[in-house]
């Protein structure tokens, strides 16, 4: 088959023509579709239905070391909390905090408090005129509008196959100003990229002008695989230690895309300096975690290998609902040459790149025919794509049997928004 | 009996002697009390064993609106849940936020937000240097030790029977750089006052010089009554809101000495303008709050009646616990004059005041002794109590019989400090 841009003239009105009365199909078909979000599915939250009463009067409410988890105490959680963390992220558990629900809120906090008292004995990066902060896109939208939040200027590094551009970043760390950076390494959000063991090394390596840099290692999807052959993502904390890098990295983990979105438990690895740092601040915030849901998912979770075991029926769920997306995309959009797509193997996000420019006008069409998508431009700073092609998709929540139309609906929506800029070309030349 | 001031010196010889026998007969005895911090006592936990497992896969896990609380969303927290708060608070439930499990973390999360992005539009307080804050004394360390955190300066203002001194706030709040004040208006840490009716009306009318002046109104023992006839409160944001003020006031309580301490519901009430404020601030850092545990207190509390009911099941544990230490005090140290101390009907804690410059030593022979108490000068801020008088007493942990004990210890350690003051005084004169 041609490429859409091989068109005759004459081919391209057909071309249109016969999309738009797809397009008007799905839009008389009323649907209500959601891909906006990584949330999980229904039968996702249903395997986890043994840690909602896996603490009762039953089995106690007492921890291995014989703290009563009802009770206040233990700031840094349950040490049995903080060893399951420390397996799967394979760290020593005393460089571990188990801590509430949410990661974001722990890295939300974390910059908070390296823009009002600084990180590592350092001024402040509110009192360091011109603090940027490095975003690797497309990327994450709550990490970008925590830095916008906090007025860090942002600077693009884009993300290759392997990780973020480091020819980039080495060169962005000369500046004494760029404190740091945004990380989810494996699986990363949208690209389904996990970084290869020569970007970790890379960024271990690395010895920014800034003492204070910090990059926060969101390991968001550190187990979330969807092949036994998974992605293998070296690991950042030992790598830094070899070169006395350990506090450049603050890592972050949940379990919410494990257990319960909302109700899981959270954490934060880091080097010795950082956990006393951060620590003596959390001190002051809160008395202690909810250590009855720690010990609700050490009762079910006694070691990796229980987490591990669990994550295949997560993988069992999202496999076929991302092959089935693939598949779509595959099928009607390979030939034509107007996009690329990713296909992860990991992760909750396929990254569907448009033509340039058409991004936004995919938006409103699927918008029209009753599917939302992740806002486009959510995958850069600001908000804004500079070149407006990047769109999220999120597969995990819609059934297979759904995300075969959505995925349609983009395809057709793609195909439109491909022959107009052509027509526009056209046009123009 | 005579008061100790009016001793003879050989009276104050024998005096001394007796009591540095008792007090080595209790460090003999090899004592392990602790009753520094207000946490619950087991037996109390007990009382809410019906909340481990309130939420199970026979009660279901959706929420009345049909939410199933086992994902994202609603980052407000569930209807039902804002709906208790509501009648807990006597405030509209579209005015409260149920949140996690720490009210504390909700407050230094406010004074950040004040710091870094402003209050009510206005500009941050760390941009307004030299701002300040109403600190009464004697009061909660971990509110002094956020306010001191942020480098704001604290003024003491002094606890009176009815509440704070208000002639010195009124007088205070003329100045732009005072920017707000800590209340906890019934049973007040340490000393037990509810504010009377007028202090409030006071606090609502307040015109201050700053614009973006805040009270965090930490309503922490709203239903913490030890009696039947309990004392009242008015309703800070109704009589705030007949002035047109009620954005000067945020208010926060949680269930972690109703249900479980770090296991419970915190939630905050604020004025629409407010709650608009700290949502905005609440949808970058968190997704949602962990909504399963809400639906587990909101399956065993219907209403507020349910609460009150619970309530009456802790008085009825702490009421001999705060009995018996008056008792002691009474009986031992009543006819000395060298102390004085709260008979406080609700709340968690007594604050006994020893004679001027004793406070530090009472603390140090208690630990010798074996008696953890709460650091001595914890109650004012920067841990500087200025006439080292004030000692709080948390008699909720343990037992009564631990409690007669350590009492008598505190007795015997205040009657040796006294004594030890009396002769300086004596060298001296």
């Amino acid at each position: 088959m041609k490429k859409l841009s091989e068109y005759t003239p004459e081919e391209l009105d057909v071309f249109e023509y016969e999309n738009k009365i797809k397009f008007n199909a799905f839009v008389d078909a009323g649907l209500n579709i959601n891909m906006a979000r990584g949330k999980p599915a229904r039968e996702q939250l249903d395997l986890s239905e043994a840690f909602l009463n896996s603490v009762t009067h039953h089995t106690g409410t007492f921890s291995n070391s014989g703290e009563d988890c009802r009770n206040y105490g233990l700031l840094c959680g349950i040490e049995e909390c903080r060893r399951l963390f420390g397996e799967i992220l394979d760290v020593d558990y005393n460089n571990v905090i188990a801590c509430g629900n949410s990661s974001l809120v722990l890295m939300y906090d974390y910059i908070s408090q390296c823009m009002t008292h600084g990180a590592g004995g350092h001024a402040p990066w509110a009192k360091q005129t011109g603090a940027k902060f490095i975003a690797v896109v497309p990327g994450y939208d709550r990490h970008f509008a925590i830095a916008e939040h906090f007025g860090l200027e942002m600077i693009d590094v884009e993300m290759t196959r392997n990780g973020p551009d480091m020819d980039k970043v080495e060169e962005l760390i000369k500046d004494p100003l760029v404190k740091g950076m945004f990380c989810v390494p494996k699986y990363s959000n949208p690209d389904g990229v996990t970084y290869s063991d020569e970007v970790v090394t890379r960024l271990a390596k690395m010895t920014p002008a800034a003492p204070d840099f910090r990059v926060i290692w969101d390991n968001a999807y550190v187990l979330h695989d969807f092949y036994d052959d998974h992605a293998k993502l070296k690991n950042i904390m030992k790598e830094a230690a070899k070169y006395g890098h350990e506090d450049y990295f603050v890592e972050f983990a949940s379990t919410s895309k494990i257990t319960f979105p909302g109700s899981g438990v959270a954490a934060i690895a880091a080097s010795n300096r950082n956990i006393n740092e951060i620590s003596a601040r959390l001190s002051l915030q809160i008395i202690s975690y909810d250590k009855l849901n720690q010990l609700r998912h050490c009762h079910v979770f006694k070691n990796l290998e229980d987490v591990q075991n669990h994550m295949k029926l997560h993988a069992a769920i999202l496999r076929p609902k991302f092959l089935a997306v693939e598949e779509v995309l595959d099928r009607e959009l390979t030939d034509l040459g107007i996009a690329d797509w990713t296909h992860p193997k990991g992760g909750y996000f396929i990254s569907l790149n448009v033509n340039v420019g058409s991004a936004k006008y995919v938006g409103e069409l699927c918008k029209q025919a009753g599917l939302t998508i992740t806002k486009v431009g959510a995958t850069f700073p600001y908000g804004k794509d500079p070149t407006d092609s990047n769109i999220r998709l999120a597969p995990t929540c819609p059934s297979v049997e759904e995300l075969k139309i959505a995925t349609k609906v983009i395809c057709t929506a793609a195909k439109l928004a491909a022959a107009r800029a052509l027509r526009h070309e056209m046009a123009e030349g």
